[in-house]
């Protein structure tokens, strides 16, 4: 508790002054105004995070983390539930998409266990944050005592200062958990009164979405949460996985370093993280549009439009770490673009044939 | 007239033997079926273009096509004329939008002067294919000949052929020129039969949109373009960038290399491709949906659907660019993830500790 109430009060907003002069900047470029669109915005808010205009992203991860849910027993996935841990090591072991995607973009993957089912082998190269064996059956009562969800989201926190310590200057948020889009359905139906029916998918595959939904409806009114208290959402309701997510966001808020969300899942985890602190909403930079129904409402919830209409619904950070070259990109155009006047200068001395 | 009639005799259809064959392989990979989505069906296509499974799109240039318009006189564009071999010089310089945003993705850009009004110096690095000194005014009549249509394309052609014999195995398609979007409504209304109201919108900025369209429309009933004649579409209403990017497509087909469109007037110019010869479809992939109205329906027309919703307007490329690192995603996506089977095989071992 020490470590996310200390987290929580060192966030401050993004440095307005700095967003100021990276527009007057961006404004200056060689292009008509305001015509880059959303990388422009990247480019200012990077700007209002890091307090620096020259901006660098080069050093990017995405944390993976994983843990199993006790409501599997329902039948609320029709994927067995080792895969929780088969994809934890191959998040280890660059097997996975996220993997591939963020070796093409030039990340590195850190897959946590914030509460798989299994021990792992230290030779796993799975990073151990276990807080309990899996939840419980949330259909049955809380998914995790409130003490628990509070070291799953200090779990989170502790990942992202230690990679913020290594170097790392731009996070993402990804996960693996057999079930865990029935517990970011159930949570986003608790934090903002939602049917479940309204926001709940197919996820990685179900056989009956009805049943699913009956599940998730059962297991709020068991339950109980409190919107007001989305630490209680994330024990009665969430996943282990869900508040590393939002302890993720949380720690880059507080070390002033921008985060990318990705789909569903991860947009969840950045509300719980949003409701703890609104303060975070500075640092968070969407990306793609998840194929989840419930992914355009928790977006929306958070005030960001993701960029990237993919079509994808694979989770574990795909879609994160397929828009870090995005940023990548913005860092470019703010840090090599001549000004409007340098280019005018120069092509006067070019036709005059003055450069050679 | 030889180079085209050559270029599109020997284009073919992509190889759909070798899109079976990728598919089984991205469906044996460590994830739900299709849970990648486009990212899936970028790489069937490129394996479909290229006639390989280990997909290689390192080599990347931007074709930025410059070239001046005489509809100018018109007032259709508040944008000073010179900004056009501004920003052609800057192409080669690496000072623009396209070329920030390149330069991330680790591309290279390819400035060439199609039809720039000015003569420009060796020293200014634009290549020069110049068919003549910017197009006449279409409101008053053709804004150029039949075989300045085709030479126009041609340039095009050409500096695809030349990109690919360097070792370029991707190309995206980017322009330059003052009142090209004028050029590409005109374009677009009149090859599809749309009221020029329907797809005109502000460009880089215009003082009156109403005159844009009533020049747009005067242009058409003037000089009265067939639809069914692409060249005489392009000839009668179009601009010299519009036909080079056109040859681009055809090019970029040609050789079995896949290319990136852009937005609006990128997209408009591979409707010209498209309408020449229908197979260039599939070595297309699509990038950014453009801020300007037309671009949905030139979209839809060539039946693509962007990527990317970045609200850019700017043009140069700079949307095709940004989409380049997709492409890197999809090759590392099928080059590089393990299959579930061997996913699973690993993770027997790891959780037997066999693994060290």
């Amino acid at each position: 508790m020490e470590l996310l109430q200390a987290t929580l009060e060192s966030i401050t907003e993004a440095n307005k002054e700095m967003m100021e002069k990276a527009k007057e900047k961006v404004d200056s470029l060689c292009k008509p105004l305001g015509s880059l669109g959303k990388l422009e915005k990247i480019a200012i808010q990077l700007a209002g995070i890091t307090e620096k205009l020259e901006l660098d992203v080069s050093n990017k991860a995405v944390i993976a983390l994983a843990a199993d849910h006790g409501v599997y027993e329902e039948n609320v996935s029709n994927n067995p539930q080792f895969v929780t841990v088969m994809q934890a090591i191959g998040f280890a072991k660059g097997f996975t998409g996220v993997c591939a995607i963020a070796r093409a973009a030039g990340a590195k993957v850190v897959s946590v266990d914030v509460g798989i089912k299994e021990d792992l082998p230290e030779s796993s190269g799975v990073i151990n944050k276990k807080v309990r064996y899996g939840t419980a059956n949330m259909a049955k009562g809380p998914a995790m005592s409130r003490e628990e969800a509070i070291r799953a989201i200090e779990a989170g926190i502790e990942v992202a200062n230690e990679q913020v310590k290594q170097g790392v200057n731009v996070l993402a948020t990804g996960e693996m958990g057999i079930c865990n889009t029935t517990a970011s359905s159930a949570v986003l139906a608790a934090l903002f009164k939602y049917d479940p029916a309204e926001v709940t998918g197919m996820g990685a595959g179900v056989d009956s979405l009805q049943h699913k939904i009956d599940v998730i409806r059962r297991a709020i009114e068991i339950n109980k949460p409190d919107p007001e208290d989305p630490i209680d959402v994330l024990a009665k309701v969430g996943g282990l996985e869900l508040g590393g997510m939002a302890g993720v966001v949380l720690g880059a808020a507080a070390n002033r370093v921008p985060v990318v969300i990705d789909g569903f899942i991860s947009t969840v985890s950045a509300l719980i993280a949003y409701k703890l602190e609104p303060k975070v909403k500075d640092y968070i930079i969407p990306s793609h549009l998840s194929e989840e129904p419930g992914a355009k409402i928790a977006s929306e919830l958070l005030g960001v439009e993701p960029m990237l209409n993919m079509n994808m619904r694979l989770g574990e950070g795909s879609g994160a770490a397929l828009a870090f070259p995005i940023l990548d990109a913005a860092c470019s155009m703010i840090n090599t673009m001549t000004t409007l006047e340098q280019s005018g200068e120069y092509m006067q001395k070019v036709m005059a044939d003055q450069i050679v």
